[in-house]
């Protein structure tokens, strides 16, 4: 969580003050739910809420106490006496601190994942718009690097968006994996603390209750979270290579917006790098990098043990925020992205009709020829294309072999590019509801 | 996948001849599609069917095929024809590559993670029935690797089959990611097929279409089916890690079961050691590993370069096989788990009713104590106990300051284990169902 | 890289002031040789150093350059040029921003390593001096967590040393990793720049050449830079998660410092938890889970492309930093580390003997009993022992097939501690070179 | 490890019969140590080696005893009985199983280094023999994916040679952390054996001794092994990247071997892909992924747990026959690459001379321009030839402003490609120690 790569929506749900207000809720609420049980003192319930409701926690003093007792919860907790006065001994009554730290940690991850949903609505928004843009403009598509058979650019970003329609469902369920509250005590038996207190602020957190916990809640849960958000980043990443290799010199089909102030490089004034899309190249392997810590989090000793804490105050933030940044990045690269549809049909025109040849190579099997002097055909009149020495379509027409099979004219139909194009629709609306 | 960690059932799923026998149906239905849109003779769809329904294909024929041609559909379709005849020209009419080896990727996996939901529900039962027979069992619960407060056996047992209910809803999840069929030619434009064959094979198969694919059906899919074993895995590392705690000798809980003939160690004929949770801790580091490869095979370049091939025919197999294999072993060691209620017993009150301190504390400031002075006093007299030097309920009881909020009974009542059990049933209805 | 994990000395390393300081003088120095070899003038030069030599750089004002430029090297050399005056023209000739930002990025990790070692001499130091102060302080050798031979407490601090010894080989061999300077321009040709210039830049700052570089100091030295600091952390887990296990309830052979005014826990006073070396446990997750990008950072695209950037600026700072902290931090633990001589031996007596059993089974055979039946007989006493049905010389000793073999001195002679000390020096001559 | 990616010289050191040969020397090294030092019969020490130094150990009889007793080593043990005869009660005394399975596999990891350094030495032949082929021959210099300066092919290959030497070092590194033996006895005390034998074993294995020992080596060895394999294989990924975007259609820069027979696509049958170098990067991802499980390896338990054990068995051969296939692999591809360096020249004459710019920039502020200006000025000639409207050089010549600081003829000379080529032999000296 570095500034350069942090949007301030998100790192705001990681400060220290949203977080102490978040405890604040969930004591404050636990309070009442123990008034309501009689507990504790209706009177004392209602103290708290009106002396703190509005109150900004002194960060500094807490961290002045905690430098001293060692500990979080109990720091936070005697500022509120602070503020609160005497009525605060009844806070925090039968809890003990993973019931305040988890709960907090669950309602985070659970804006965090709300913010995240959002920015991949974003990216969504762009890529259908910029998809419909170019449903029908007529680009190489490319297996290995090398020029297979016609596609549309429309396609490709119909292809992405599909990915982030999953991406969407998958935050979703992350979303839901980590909504829960925990108010068990010590060890999960609700010893101390009656199970109504956990079905009253689960309610009000907007939580669901952890069916059974220990002291905390299972990682597990925490471990589904980060491993979406790794998938997510690399499907990010996908899109990002995509970019950067239609940037590239020989090809440049698309390219990332250049603002009019910018400087592309110190030495070589006229170059157009890639830049954002290498970064989130980048942030994608980062954001990836947390998988595994949090699968680490979740082999806990016992009931409990603490090593999960230090992973989580770092990647928590780091994580979301790095990925937040990163889709919002990928949002507006696809928003501004210059398309070179010229270019597009330069390259699609590079080869002399050899991206034909498995039409070619069908229909001479419909017409007859084994599979196997198909290929031989289409590969002889193949090689010296891919040489320089020719185009396709004539070498073609001028092979006698060929010629037992097929006609000039039914050759020539195999060069048709409209050929190619003639299920887009039904894609578009397999993907997008609407073609 | 070595043979030491590996099931027979699972292993079969990526035996050649089953490759290969998923591959044949893909490639019979597809023509049978192809038949009723009158591409190809119905009749030549019918023979394909009658000649290889039955066949056994000759693995190291097709090797053989294939070390020539260097290309592994290639030579299946060539054995194909071997056994088909002069009809299996129309096999494969406008398809690439891909459209096989992806569906039946689709298909293996679907099959892995069935069984792997299957080691799953032997697992929740086992967990279920054992968590019943415990489910009033005292045992001390354990924060940090240190006592805490009591809870029982069987919600540890519960705490676990919560967990695994939440893995297999990933795992059905995992299994609906990669549940679709692609057969959409080259670059997924479907220039070269109709639509409706990927519809029909689908259908057959028992997958969902593809909404849009490029030459491959896209790797996030992948990498979320990965990225959920991992997080299966993880869990199952806790259990593991769980039980090799309480086999220590120190604590001696419980005991994985110990077979007459079984040796342990050459050199300490005495010693049983957790060597299948062990065992299982390390499989979980395995199956882990692979969730970042998987991640890594999302961004292929543009429609597809083949760099996950390799990827998937190591962790395909490998992290269903041994995940299937840790987590069978998994539920033979929870199922004939020794357990040892009268060590729990022991351990319980090895502190001297140390564990108590929380519930003091509390009785101390609901009769007035300040939250200060409540934890001073407490921790005075357990601070001896912690040495040896008494017993916590006597040296509170003597405690002329303490007394002033308490009266002896009212300590007493505060050493009651039943106190903490009473909520047990709740947990169990939220857990089970039932109670 | 948070503040609860940080210290002061490592983190200036990769504060904005002292990254600006590092680009400063390897610009200066560069100048420097420029104007040896006659390509600017020497008075330049010497402004340069004399106007921004004791300079502090406006970071801010750096900032709301790059903000315009979007690139940060010109953004500096912009404000450098504020600060110098007109012959800052003459800085950075026929350089690329590359050479800046590597160098001076190997600058930052030779300094991280150079403060990790010296963290690791700490750690080594500690170890020493408790491994020599507890060097005959017998205590249970544990395999699988149960009970197996006596060793001693010194012995286990000495594996610990020699660990770490291997560590701070690898800090060294992964600074040297890390130890080169570039000067070589756009792509590494030194078409503008002569290599003279990176030889004495080199120099200057304390690094070697880069035979061959491409734009950038190439990727594999980084990723071994921080497979490196994967590794250390692994083993700071390592010795972290013994003192845990020593520290549980049941074990207590060692606890880490308490110090007066810390709270263990808002619930049960009378708890110590190991929080610190869980903590540590966690931090090496985290530095272990930067190993991965750092690797996938190798890969760049033709001479550069600036993936590997934004990884680097988090994972920079993030491992370093981190692994700074935990490891000063263990040394601390083991500085200060509480150790129960008293529990230990109490521990050792607690198997009733049973951990001679391998000692009795040699003696057997070694008087003629077959392998099998030296393993029988040593078994089936063993087991009462085990059942807590006796003590294990005893029931030997009143074993008649064991006395066939052995008298009931010689059983006895087995039950001596001291046997299992007798090359503790010679291991600690090979671990310290003293003993 | 499967057919597929396997060579069988690495292979064989992983089969059973390998591993129990290792076994079988270390027992027998081992008792002529003891009869050395008279703890055991001379005869006996003999007759071991007698009977057994040829013998082809039964590999299903071995599996048959482990099957019923559950353990590898009194499994062979028992084996080796039948083999010697009553001789056989000598071997093994006062020895634990990971004594002898610990020292195997340093031998087998050393093994395995060796090879890999063998693979890597053909790499490096490879190499340096096609970067003397193309020291001189002109290429376009990629940063970003952008076209930057002039550099050759050549040096591409001499930076790769570079990387490799270092990696051949890492692995000589790698090779030194795991050779060390260990013969301690079950907590690494000597208790049962004298030091002296594992000396003696050490010494005939080619092993250094361990100097202290828990029960087993210290898994930060093995970790740093690994780590080594993961740079190496991201370091291949690399070159094999390079490949990839050399094939590239519109780049078609150099091509992998294609020999007559293969078939590179079953639609379509022009293409060439460079399927071996997309295998290779997937390779690479596989043996990264087998990093993360070495390194959770190191945080064994107390003197050890077992569950470092099954993830060696897997990675052990996994990640050493992959990277030995694809170290082989890539080597073949270097050695037969197909190299065109006519495309090489055809791209770089694409950017109508802008490659150039960076020289024109430097000479426009030698001649007294400023930074800002001369950037102004290069850019705004740099923006037409970019968009296909004119020839740099031209534009140049033709720009009154321009012109105030060179003439024609210096602006001619900044279009000359020897310019980029005169230090090609300076680097080949640093790289190759000869030019």
């Amino acid at each position: 969580m570095i500034p350069r790569y942090t949007r301030p929506e998100m790192a705001s749900i990681w400060e220290p003050q949203t977080r102490f207000r978040i405890w604040f809720e969930i004591e404050a609420h636990a309070t009442d739910a123990l008034a309501e049980l009689g507990v504790v003192p209706k009177e004392a319930a209602a103290k708290v809420w009106e002396k703190a409701k509005d109150a900004t926690f002194d960060v500094a003093r807490i961290d002045e106490i905690e430098a001293e007792v060692k500990h979080d919860v109990i720091a936070f907790l005697t500022h509120l006496a602070e503020i609160v006065g005497p009525e605060a001994r009844f806070v925090h009554q039968g809890m003990t601190s993973s019931d305040v730290l988890d709960t907090c940690l669950s309602v985070q991850l659970v804006r965090a994942a709300d913010l995240l949903i959002k920015d991949v609505d974003r990216l969504l928004a762009a890529l259908e718009a910029r998809a419909f843009e170019h449903k029908l403009t007529p680009t190489i598509g490319r297996s290995h690097g090398i020029h297979a058979e016609p596609t549309t650019f429309g396609l490709k970003l119909a292809q992405a968006h599909a990915e982030f329609q999953r991406n969407r469902a998958r935050l979703v369920a992350a979303r839901h994996e980590v909504a829960t509250c925990v108010i068990s005590g010590a060890v999960g038996t609700f010893a101390q603390i009656d199970p109504r207190v956990e079905e009253y602020v689960a309610e009000k957190m907007g939580l669901a209750v952890e069916p059974v916990s220990t002291q905390v809640i299972p990682r597990d849960r925490h471990a589904a979270y980060f491993a979406a958000l790794g998938v997510v980043a690399s499907s990010m990443e996908r899109v990002a290579v995509e970019i950067r290799h239609l940037q590239r010199t020989e090809v440049l089909e698309a390219e990332e917006f250049f603002s009019a102030g910018q400087k592309g490089s110190s030495a070589m004034p006229h170059k157009r790098n890639p830049v954002l899309t290498e970064n989130i190249t980048g942030l994608a392997r980062l954001v990836r990098g947390m998988v595994t810590p949090a699968l680490e989090n979740v082999a806990l000793w016992h009931e409990r043990d603490i090593s999960h804490s230090s992973v989580e105050r770092m990647i928590g933030p780091d994580a979301t925020v790095t990925l937040d940044f990163a889709l919002a990045r990928l949002a507006g690269v696809v928003e501004k992205l210059v398309i070179y549809p010229e270019n597009m049909q330069k390259n699609l025109d590079r080869l002399g009709g050899l991206v034909h040849s498995q039409r070619v190579l069908l229909a001479l099997t419909q017409k007859g020829a084994s599979r196997e002097d198909a290929y031989r055909l289409v590969q002889r009149n193949a090689m010296p294309v891919w040489r320089g020495e020719g185009d396709f379509q004539t070498l073609l027409t001028n092979d006698a072999e060929v010629r037992k099979y097929l006609t000039a004219e039914e050759i020539a139909e195999k060069f048709d590019l409209g050929y190619h194009l003639k299920h887009v629709d039904t894609i578009f609306k397999r993907v997008f509801g609407r073609s």
